[in-house]
Protein backbone atom coordinates (compact mmCIF):
# COMPACT_ATOMS: atom_id res chain seq x y z
CA UNK A 1 0.00 0.00 0.00
CA UNK A 2 1.45 3.75 -0.88
CA UNK A 3 1.86 6.25 1.67
CA UNK A 4 -0.95 8.06 0.19
CA UNK A 5 -3.52 5.19 0.30
CA UNK A 6 -2.09 4.06 4.12
CA UNK A 7 -2.82 7.92 5.17
CA UNK A 8 -6.53 7.49 3.46
CA UNK A 9 -7.24 4.39 4.98
CA UNK A 10 -6.26 5.93 8.53
CA UNK A 11 -8.12 9.16 7.97
CA UNK A 12 -11.45 7.23 6.74
CA UNK A 13 -10.80 4.90 10.15
CA UNK A 14 -10.58 7.66 12.28
CA UNK A 15 -13.49 9.38 11.23
CA UNK A 16 -15.41 6.28 12.27
CA UNK A 17 -13.62 6.25 15.38
CA UNK A 18 -14.84 9.50 16.36
CA UNK A 19 -18.58 9.34 15.05
CA UNK A 20 -18.75 6.28 17.54
CA UNK A 21 -17.11 8.02 20.25
CA UNK A 22 -19.39 10.94 19.85
CA UNK A 23 -22.32 8.67 19.68
CA UNK A 24 -21.54 7.17 22.80
CA UNK A 25 -20.96 10.56 24.16
CA UNK A 26 -24.51 11.48 23.62
CA UNK A 27 -25.98 8.60 25.48
CA UNK A 28 -24.33 9.66 28.67
CA UNK A 29 -26.41 12.48 30.31
CA UNK A 30 -26.73 11.79 33.79
CA UNK A 31 -24.21 14.31 35.79
CA UNK A 32 -23.95 12.90 39.34
CA UNK A 33 -21.27 12.57 41.72
CA UNK A 34 -19.31 9.09 41.62
CA UNK A 35 -18.25 6.91 44.39
CA UNK A 36 -15.24 5.62 43.03
CA UNK A 37 -12.98 2.48 44.37
CA UNK A 38 -9.49 2.18 43.88
CA UNK A 39 -8.70 -1.56 45.13
CA UNK A 40 -5.95 -4.51 43.57
CA UNK A 41 -2.37 -5.22 44.97
CA UNK A 42 -0.12 -2.76 42.96
CA UNK A 43 0.74 0.69 43.10
CA UNK A 44 -1.15 3.58 42.19
CA UNK A 45 -4.26 3.76 44.43
CA UNK A 46 -3.82 6.47 46.56
CA UNK A 47 -1.35 8.53 44.38
CA UNK A 48 -4.45 7.87 41.70
CA UNK A 49 -6.71 9.58 44.43
CA UNK A 50 -4.59 12.40 45.12
CA UNK A 51 -4.58 13.39 41.31
CA UNK A 52 -8.03 13.64 41.37
CA UNK A 53 -8.08 15.61 44.49
CA UNK A 54 -5.46 17.75 42.99
CA UNK A 55 -7.47 18.11 39.73
CA UNK A 56 -10.93 19.00 42.13
CA UNK A 57 -8.31 21.88 44.05
CA UNK A 58 -7.65 23.35 40.69
CA UNK A 59 -11.14 23.64 39.92
CA UNK A 60 -11.41 25.53 42.87
CA UNK A 61 -13.61 22.59 44.64
CA UNK A 62 -13.31 22.06 48.26
CA UNK A 63 -12.22 18.82 49.08
CA UNK A 64 -11.71 16.44 52.32
CA UNK A 65 -9.99 13.84 52.97
CA UNK A 66 -9.84 11.38 55.37
CA UNK A 67 -6.80 9.06 56.24
CA UNK A 68 -7.61 6.07 58.01
CA UNK A 69 -4.12 4.39 57.95
CA UNK A 70 -1.46 6.60 59.25
CA UNK A 71 2.29 6.58 57.85
CA UNK A 72 0.70 6.17 54.24
CA UNK A 73 1.20 9.32 53.14
CA UNK A 74 4.38 11.03 51.55
CA UNK A 75 5.30 14.49 52.82
CA UNK A 76 5.32 15.78 49.14
CA UNK A 77 1.42 15.60 49.26
CA UNK A 78 0.80 17.73 52.15
CA UNK A 79 2.93 20.02 50.64
CA UNK A 80 0.61 20.43 47.53
CA UNK A 81 -2.31 20.74 49.51
CA UNK A 82 -1.09 23.56 51.85
CA UNK A 83 -1.12 25.50 48.45
CA UNK A 84 -5.01 25.26 48.63
CA UNK A 85 -5.34 26.00 52.31
CA UNK A 86 -8.83 27.52 52.25
CA UNK A 87 -10.03 24.30 49.95
CA UNK A 88 -8.88 21.64 52.07
CA UNK A 89 -9.83 19.39 55.01
CA UNK A 90 -7.52 16.93 56.18
CA UNK A 91 -8.17 14.74 59.23
CA UNK A 92 -5.60 12.18 59.77
CA UNK A 93 -6.69 9.90 62.52
CA UNK A 94 -5.15 6.74 62.26
CA UNK A 95 -2.08 5.70 64.89
CA UNK A 96 -0.31 3.67 62.67
CA UNK A 97 0.06 1.02 60.91
CA UNK A 98 -1.69 -2.16 62.34
CA UNK A 99 1.65 -3.73 62.60
CA UNK A 100 3.20 -0.90 64.10
CA UNK A 101 0.60 -0.42 66.65
CA UNK A 102 -0.15 -4.11 67.26
CA UNK A 103 -3.04 -3.30 69.58
CA UNK A 104 -6.00 -3.94 68.19
CA UNK A 105 -8.54 -2.28 70.51
CA UNK A 106 -6.51 1.23 70.06
CA UNK A 107 -6.82 0.80 66.28
CA UNK A 108 -10.61 0.00 66.63
CA UNK A 109 -11.04 3.51 68.11
CA UNK A 110 -8.70 4.98 65.43
CA UNK A 111 -10.69 3.39 62.85
CA UNK A 112 -14.43 5.61 64.73
CA UNK A 113 -12.84 8.66 65.32
CA UNK A 114 -11.90 8.48 61.30
CA UNK A 115 -15.04 7.26 60.06
CA UNK A 116 -17.11 9.77 62.44
CA UNK A 117 -15.17 12.33 60.59
CA UNK A 118 -15.78 11.12 56.99
CA UNK A 119 -19.63 10.70 58.00
CA UNK A 120 -19.46 14.45 59.18
CA UNK A 121 -18.02 15.41 55.78
CA UNK A 122 -20.15 13.41 54.09
CA UNK A 123 -23.44 14.95 55.70
CA UNK A 124 -22.14 18.28 54.24
CA UNK A 125 -22.68 18.67 50.68
CA UNK A 126 -20.61 21.75 50.33
CA UNK A 127 -17.48 19.36 50.00
CA UNK A 128 -16.85 17.97 46.23
CA UNK A 129 -14.62 15.57 46.44
CA UNK A 130 -13.70 13.41 49.50
CA UNK A 131 -11.18 10.96 49.90
CA UNK A 132 -11.10 8.01 52.47
CA UNK A 133 -7.82 6.87 52.15
CA UNK A 134 -7.07 3.28 52.85
CA UNK A 135 -10.56 3.11 54.00
CA UNK A 136 -10.69 -0.47 52.75
CA UNK A 137 -7.71 -2.35 55.00
CA UNK A 138 -9.78 -0.77 58.37
CA UNK A 139 -13.25 -2.79 56.71
CA UNK A 140 -10.79 -5.33 55.91
CA UNK A 141 -9.68 -5.54 58.89
CA UNK A 142 -13.65 -5.63 60.90
CA UNK A 143 -12.80 -2.28 62.54
CA UNK A 144 -16.00 -0.80 61.18
CA UNK A 145 -19.65 -2.19 60.59
CA UNK A 146 -19.79 -2.33 57.13
CA UNK A 147 -23.22 -1.86 56.69
CA UNK A 148 -23.45 1.23 58.36
CA UNK A 149 -20.38 2.64 56.37
CA UNK A 150 -22.13 0.92 52.29
CA UNK A 151 -25.26 2.71 53.86
CA UNK A 152 -23.78 6.12 54.61
CA UNK A 153 -21.79 6.14 51.41
CA UNK A 154 -25.11 4.85 49.58
CA UNK A 155 -27.07 7.92 50.98
CA UNK A 156 -24.13 10.29 50.16
CA UNK A 157 -25.30 13.74 48.58
CA UNK A 158 -25.72 13.67 45.18
CA UNK A 159 -22.95 15.61 43.48
CA UNK A 160 -20.40 14.64 45.74
CA UNK A 161 -17.60 12.38 44.57
CA UNK A 162 -16.51 9.82 47.19
CA UNK A 163 -13.27 7.92 46.40
CA UNK A 164 -12.79 4.71 48.64
CA UNK A 165 -8.63 3.17 48.56
CA UNK A 166 -7.13 0.69 49.74
CA UNK A 167 -6.66 -3.43 48.91
CA UNK A 168 -9.34 -5.95 49.11
CA UNK A 169 -12.16 -3.83 48.70
CA UNK A 170 -15.46 -5.43 49.58
CA UNK A 171 -17.99 -6.94 47.38
CA UNK A 172 -20.14 -4.88 49.40
CA UNK A 173 -18.18 -1.84 48.40
CA UNK A 174 -17.66 -2.52 44.54
CA UNK A 175 -21.35 -3.38 44.06
CA UNK A 176 -22.83 0.58 45.23
CA UNK A 177 -19.76 1.83 43.43
CA UNK A 178 -19.80 3.63 40.44
CA UNK A 179 -16.50 3.15 39.09
CA UNK A 180 -13.96 0.39 40.28
CA UNK A 181 -10.25 0.11 38.78
CA UNK A 182 -8.20 -2.24 40.60
CA UNK A 183 -4.37 -1.69 40.18
CA UNK A 184 -2.51 -5.01 39.13
CA UNK A 185 0.79 -5.39 39.92
CA UNK A 186 2.43 -6.36 36.83
CA UNK A 187 6.00 -6.01 37.46
CA UNK A 188 7.41 -4.38 41.20
CA UNK A 189 10.82 -3.29 41.76
CA UNK A 190 11.03 -5.57 45.30
CA UNK A 191 11.78 -8.16 42.90
CA UNK A 192 15.15 -6.26 41.80
CA UNK A 193 16.12 -5.03 45.37
CA UNK A 194 15.34 -1.60 44.74
CA UNK A 195 14.70 0.12 47.75
CA UNK A 196 11.47 2.38 48.46
CA UNK A 197 12.55 6.04 47.76
CA UNK A 198 11.06 9.38 48.16
CA UNK A 199 9.40 10.19 45.59
CA UNK A 200 7.87 7.13 44.26
CA UNK A 201 7.00 5.05 47.22
CA UNK A 202 5.99 5.58 50.70
CA UNK B 1 -13.06 -16.58 72.44
CA UNK B 2 -12.67 -13.92 74.41
CA UNK B 3 -11.94 -10.25 73.34
CA UNK B 4 -8.59 -10.34 75.27
CA UNK B 5 -8.00 -13.22 73.52
CA UNK B 6 -8.71 -11.71 70.09
CA UNK B 7 -6.52 -9.24 71.09
CA UNK B 8 -3.35 -10.89 72.23
CA UNK B 9 -3.79 -13.16 68.95
CA UNK B 10 -3.63 -10.12 67.02
CA UNK B 11 -0.21 -8.47 68.48
CA UNK B 12 1.30 -11.42 67.88
CA UNK B 13 0.32 -11.78 64.32
CA UNK B 14 0.91 -8.37 64.04
CA UNK B 15 4.47 -8.79 65.67
CA UNK B 16 5.48 -11.03 63.01
CA UNK B 17 4.02 -8.85 59.80
CA UNK B 18 6.14 -6.42 61.00
CA UNK B 19 9.12 -8.44 61.69
CA UNK B 20 8.43 -9.91 58.04
CA UNK B 21 8.45 -6.86 56.80
CA UNK B 22 11.31 -4.75 58.21
CA UNK B 23 13.07 -7.95 57.07
CA UNK B 24 12.05 -7.53 53.05
CA UNK B 25 12.92 -3.88 53.67
CA UNK B 26 16.11 -4.66 55.07
CA UNK B 27 17.53 -6.09 51.73
CA UNK B 28 16.31 -3.43 49.43
CA UNK B 29 19.00 -1.46 49.15
CA UNK B 30 19.72 -0.22 45.31
CA UNK B 31 18.26 3.23 45.57
CA UNK B 32 17.77 4.30 41.64
CA UNK B 33 15.67 6.11 39.24
CA UNK B 34 13.22 4.16 37.84
CA UNK B 35 11.31 3.08 34.67
CA UNK B 36 7.60 3.22 35.59
CA UNK B 37 4.55 2.31 33.28
CA UNK B 38 1.11 2.60 34.08
CA UNK B 39 -1.04 0.77 31.14
CA UNK B 40 -4.70 -1.25 31.27
CA UNK B 41 -7.83 -0.25 30.05
CA UNK B 42 -8.73 1.44 33.37
CA UNK B 43 -9.25 4.57 34.52
CA UNK B 44 -6.12 6.22 36.44
CA UNK B 45 -3.19 5.73 33.99
CA UNK B 46 -2.14 9.09 34.14
CA UNK B 47 -3.96 10.54 37.04
CA UNK B 48 -1.87 8.54 39.19
CA UNK B 49 1.24 10.11 37.16
CA UNK B 50 0.10 13.35 37.82
CA UNK B 51 0.07 12.13 41.70
CA UNK B 52 3.49 11.19 41.42
CA UNK B 53 4.48 14.30 39.52
CA UNK B 54 2.54 16.52 42.30
CA UNK B 55 4.56 14.46 44.56
CA UNK B 56 7.86 15.13 43.38
CA UNK B 57 7.17 19.19 43.09
CA UNK B 58 6.10 18.89 46.68
CA UNK B 59 9.77 17.30 47.43
CA UNK B 60 11.49 20.26 45.58
CA UNK B 61 12.08 18.26 43.18
CA UNK B 62 12.29 19.45 39.17
CA UNK B 63 10.06 18.07 36.66
CA UNK B 64 9.34 17.71 32.91
CA UNK B 65 6.02 16.66 31.54
CA UNK B 66 5.88 15.79 27.67
CA UNK B 67 2.19 15.33 26.35
CA UNK B 68 1.98 13.19 23.19
CA UNK B 69 -2.05 13.44 22.87
CA UNK B 70 -3.35 16.63 23.26
CA UNK B 71 -6.73 16.91 24.73
CA UNK B 72 -6.22 14.05 27.49
CA UNK B 73 -5.14 16.91 30.23
CA UNK B 74 -8.16 18.57 32.61
CA UNK B 75 -7.62 22.27 32.89
CA UNK B 76 -7.13 21.64 37.08
CA UNK B 77 -4.09 19.46 36.69
CA UNK B 78 -2.61 22.98 34.99
CA UNK B 79 -3.56 25.30 37.58
CA UNK B 80 -1.94 22.73 40.15
CA UNK B 81 1.24 22.70 37.89
CA UNK B 82 1.03 26.79 37.67
CA UNK B 83 1.81 26.57 41.44
CA UNK B 84 5.33 25.45 41.10
CA UNK B 85 6.53 27.26 38.51
CA UNK B 86 10.29 26.84 38.37
CA UNK B 87 10.07 23.13 38.85
CA UNK B 88 7.96 22.16 35.83
CA UNK B 89 8.55 22.06 32.42
CA UNK B 90 5.63 21.28 30.74
CA UNK B 91 5.41 20.25 26.23
CA UNK B 92 2.36 19.77 25.21
CA UNK B 93 2.66 18.28 21.74
CA UNK B 94 -0.07 16.83 19.87
CA UNK B 95 -1.84 18.00 17.82
CA UNK B 96 -5.19 16.34 19.89
CA UNK B 97 -6.58 12.89 20.19
CA UNK B 98 -5.74 11.29 16.97
CA UNK B 99 -9.70 10.62 15.87
CA UNK B 100 -10.04 14.42 16.20
CA UNK B 101 -7.21 15.23 13.61
CA UNK B 102 -7.79 12.15 10.89
CA UNK B 103 -4.32 13.47 9.49
CA UNK B 104 -2.01 10.18 10.20
CA UNK B 105 1.26 12.85 8.33
CA UNK B 106 0.41 15.26 10.63
CA UNK B 107 0.39 12.67 13.83
CA UNK B 108 3.57 11.20 12.90
CA UNK B 109 5.31 14.87 13.09
CA UNK B 110 4.03 15.74 16.43
CA UNK B 111 4.55 12.66 17.91
CA UNK B 112 8.12 13.61 16.48
CA UNK B 113 8.34 16.66 17.61
CA UNK B 114 7.02 15.59 21.31
CA UNK B 115 9.65 12.66 21.35
CA UNK B 116 12.65 15.06 20.58
CA UNK B 117 11.75 17.07 23.28
CA UNK B 118 11.39 14.35 25.68
CA UNK B 119 14.64 12.70 24.82
CA UNK B 120 16.15 16.32 25.63
CA UNK B 121 14.84 16.36 29.03
CA UNK B 122 15.85 12.90 29.47
CA UNK B 123 19.64 13.44 28.55
CA UNK B 124 19.45 16.18 31.60
CA UNK B 125 19.79 14.91 34.69
CA UNK B 126 18.81 17.59 36.57
CA UNK B 127 15.19 16.23 35.99
CA UNK B 128 14.73 14.03 38.81
CA UNK B 129 10.94 12.93 37.32
CA UNK B 130 9.81 13.04 33.80
CA UNK B 131 6.45 12.01 32.70
CA UNK B 132 5.78 10.68 29.26
CA UNK B 133 2.24 10.99 29.21
CA UNK B 134 0.03 8.40 26.21
CA UNK B 135 3.43 7.81 24.85
CA UNK B 136 2.06 4.47 24.61
CA UNK B 137 -0.81 5.24 22.19
CA UNK B 138 1.70 6.48 20.02
CA UNK B 139 4.05 3.76 20.10
CA UNK B 140 0.97 1.63 19.02
CA UNK B 141 0.25 3.49 16.40
CA UNK B 142 3.77 2.90 15.09
CA UNK B 143 4.30 6.99 15.06
CA UNK B 144 7.95 6.61 16.46
CA UNK B 145 9.90 3.93 16.18
CA UNK B 146 9.81 1.43 19.28
CA UNK B 147 13.54 0.49 19.06
CA UNK B 148 14.86 4.69 18.98
CA UNK B 149 12.54 5.01 22.38
CA UNK B 150 13.60 1.78 24.39
CA UNK B 151 17.26 2.69 23.51
CA UNK B 152 16.61 6.19 24.95
CA UNK B 153 15.22 4.87 27.71
CA UNK B 154 17.50 2.15 29.29
CA UNK B 155 19.80 5.12 28.59
CA UNK B 156 18.32 7.60 31.46
CA UNK B 157 20.27 8.86 33.76
CA UNK B 158 20.73 6.65 37.03
CA UNK B 159 18.76 9.16 39.44
CA UNK B 160 15.91 9.89 36.98
CA UNK B 161 12.14 8.39 37.21
CA UNK B 162 10.51 8.24 33.84
CA UNK B 163 6.89 7.58 34.12
CA UNK B 164 5.49 6.19 30.41
CA UNK B 165 1.43 5.96 30.60
CA UNK B 166 -0.90 4.76 27.94
CA UNK B 167 -3.02 1.58 26.94
CA UNK B 168 -1.75 -1.27 25.45
CA UNK B 169 2.37 -0.96 26.74
CA UNK B 170 3.96 -2.72 24.16
CA UNK B 171 6.00 -5.52 25.91
CA UNK B 172 9.63 -4.12 24.94
CA UNK B 173 8.87 -1.41 27.06
CA UNK B 174 7.52 -3.39 29.58
CA UNK B 175 10.04 -5.73 29.57
CA UNK B 176 13.18 -2.87 30.51
CA UNK B 177 10.73 -1.28 32.79
CA UNK B 178 11.01 -1.31 36.47
CA UNK B 179 7.31 -1.02 37.87
CA UNK B 180 4.53 -2.42 36.03
CA UNK B 181 0.72 -1.40 36.83
CA UNK B 182 -2.17 -2.18 34.92
CA UNK B 183 -4.91 -0.65 35.76
CA UNK B 184 -8.01 -3.16 35.42
CA UNK B 185 -11.30 -1.62 34.88
CA UNK B 186 -13.79 -3.52 37.13
CA UNK B 187 -16.89 -0.59 36.78
CA UNK B 188 -17.22 2.31 34.87
CA UNK B 189 -19.95 5.06 35.11
CA UNK B 190 -20.30 4.55 31.12
CA UNK B 191 -22.14 1.31 31.82
CA UNK B 192 -24.71 3.18 33.99
CA UNK B 193 -25.37 6.02 31.79
CA UNK B 194 -23.22 8.60 33.81
CA UNK B 195 -21.77 11.45 31.75
CA UNK B 196 -18.30 12.09 31.69
CA UNK B 197 -17.77 15.17 34.19
CA UNK B 198 -15.25 17.78 35.33
CA UNK B 199 -12.94 16.73 38.10
CA UNK B 200 -13.11 12.82 37.51
CA UNK B 201 -13.07 12.25 33.38
CA UNK B 202 -11.51 14.28 31.18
Amino acid sequence: MSEEELNERHAEKMRRKKAAREKILATKTIEKGLLIVHTGKGKGKSTAAFGLIFRALGHGFKVGIVQFVKGAWDTGERVVLDKFPDQVTVKVMGDGFTWDTQDRARDIASARAAWDAAKEMIADPSYRMILLDELNIVLRYGYLPLEEVVETLKAKPDDTHVIVTGRNAKDELVEIADLVTDMTQIKHPFRAGVKAQVGVEF
